[in-house]
């Protein structure tokens, strides 16, 4: 563990408010809308930004307009868009979207993996087996989410060799990149240490990444103890967007905001113009009429 | 620097939200209902209460009822209930009032000391005198915040050798706790550092407290910071209650229930009993009509 002063010199904020974020957000957002949120948060210079899911259209409509966001966005230079993608239709779907990457997601928790997919861990392993070969064939590059690997809304806690040992299947199947995911906003810096050590024991560290939620406030702190420890990147939603579905209500993803003022602070390079970022936020505000629980956004708006 | 291995095994949370909170909270608050929530927050293991502030009645209107509330307040073993007071006509109203401590403010920039109290930091040191000599007559505990320690509204950037030189007059007068406070919520972690750091040459440790704004949601990651270095006291206020007076509607004092929170998930002691003391902010928001912006208290109301 570095002190501050040993700390990364750039660190890649990967957005994914226009997919995890909206999934979560219960009013409807028009395409158009959509196109425009992310063509400004490409302009704020966002490095990565999941785009959308291709899920089945049915299974949340909020996202049924895959392929339309992502023909009609515009695509900046150097800018990773990538899409969540379920299963092989989704990956058909994305190959013709021509996406930038793919991100898949399974669990650390057995029960969560059930209730939320419908299938064990190792079943949704065996799923995308197919997907990983197809993106490795057509060179796309891959990201996984480890949901849960904090806690699990049904288990409370998950041992981080739970993590370990799906962290190292995803990274044997040709993942690129191993999303260490708190999917509940549970997580604080201790277990985040003791979480990302015993996986980089495996995995080299440069293929991780951290997803938090702000649910109780944590995250800043989880990304401070990530950044100790050599983690270089970090999934934030504009705004905060997006609940948390196991807290209606409460504060769902890190606010980008939030991350990038913080990183800024740190004397870390992200490439990201928060004035801009604001911007895209205060945009989707006036499309949902729902103030975003960013901090900074709130003390930039008033 | 210390690791998240070789943190502080206890820490003592200092509340605030009775005095920084109400004080700028818009809403007038009965002296029953603050009797009520203070006893609360005895009640959820506090081992220290800032009750109210002995301004001049028509100062702070908030807080004009300073004697009755220390006055009609339970005495519970081993809380110290302090007051602020900002001079020797406040001194001799606590005095009366038996209160466990006093606090004092100034501040670490020129002008906002101007603003906000229409005395140069000199001038409020000479005014602290008598007080100090006063309190060290009568054995009463002194801390002394020091605002505007991370930046300033007027100035923008103090430099950590400002805090420096504030700091060890306040220490050379006999304050036995020096508060870095960070008034606007602009700080990150990397200063939090460089200020403590310095401070730290000149005062021990153990003698810091640190009083954070969540204004841009970086609170508690510098609070980890605060903790890598050693720093035992923590400020905080129930349920994050007050605002910032410069950046009205956004987050204000750091939430007492988010503090806790990471805390516990720290391994460190603290002695507060979390769900006592959401039942104390959720009296507070029934009274005010207010959601307190604590992320914990939100997820735990959902």
């Amino acid at each position: 563990m570095r002190g501050l002063d040993d700390l990364p010199p750039r660190v890649t904020v990967y957005e994914v408010g226009p997919r995890d974020g909206l999934q979560n957000e219960t009013q409807t957002v028009s395409t158009e809308d959509k196109v425009r949120f992310i063509n400004l948060l490409s302009a704020a210079g966002l490095p990565a930004i999941e785009v959308t899911s291709f899920v089945r259209p049915g299974a949340i409509p909020q996202l049924a307009d895959a392929e339309e966001v992502l023909n009609r966005i515009e695509r900046h230079d150097g800018v990773c868009y990538t899409a969540l993608v379920p299963n092989m239709g989704g990956m058909e779907r994305a190959a013709n979207s021509h996406v930038g990457g793919i991100a898949l997601f399974t669990a650390a928790s057995e029960t969560f993996s059930l209730e939320n997919t419908n299938a064990t861990i190792a079943e949704t392993l065996e799923r995308f087996r197919p997907v990983l070969t197809e993106a490795r064939r057509t060179k796309t590059w891959i990201r996984a989410y480890i949901s849960t690997s904090f806690g699990c809304p049904y288990e409370s806690e998950v041992p981080p060799q739970a993590v370990v040992n799906v962290a190292r299947d995803l990274a044997n199947l040709g993942a690129h990149q191993i999303v260490i995911s708190d999917t509940i906003g549970v997580a604080t810096p201790a277990q985040v240490v003791s979480v990302v050590e015993a996986v980089s024991d495996e995995i080299e560290t440069a293929r991780l990444a951290l997803h938090f939620h702000d649910t109780r406030g944590t995250a800043l702190a989880n990304v401070l103890a990530g950044l100790q420890l050599g983690v270089t990147t970090y999934d934030s939603s504009a705004g905060g967007l997006g609940g948390c579905p196991y807290a209606p209500g409460a504060a769902g993803n890190l606010a980008t905001e939030d991350l990038v003022y913080m990183l800024y602070g740190l004397g870390i390079e992200t490439g990201v113009q928060l004035a801009k970022l604001v911007e895209a936020s205060a945009y989707l505000m006036r499309v949902t009429g729902r103030e975003p629980p960013s901090r900074y956004f709130q003390a930039a708006a008033s």
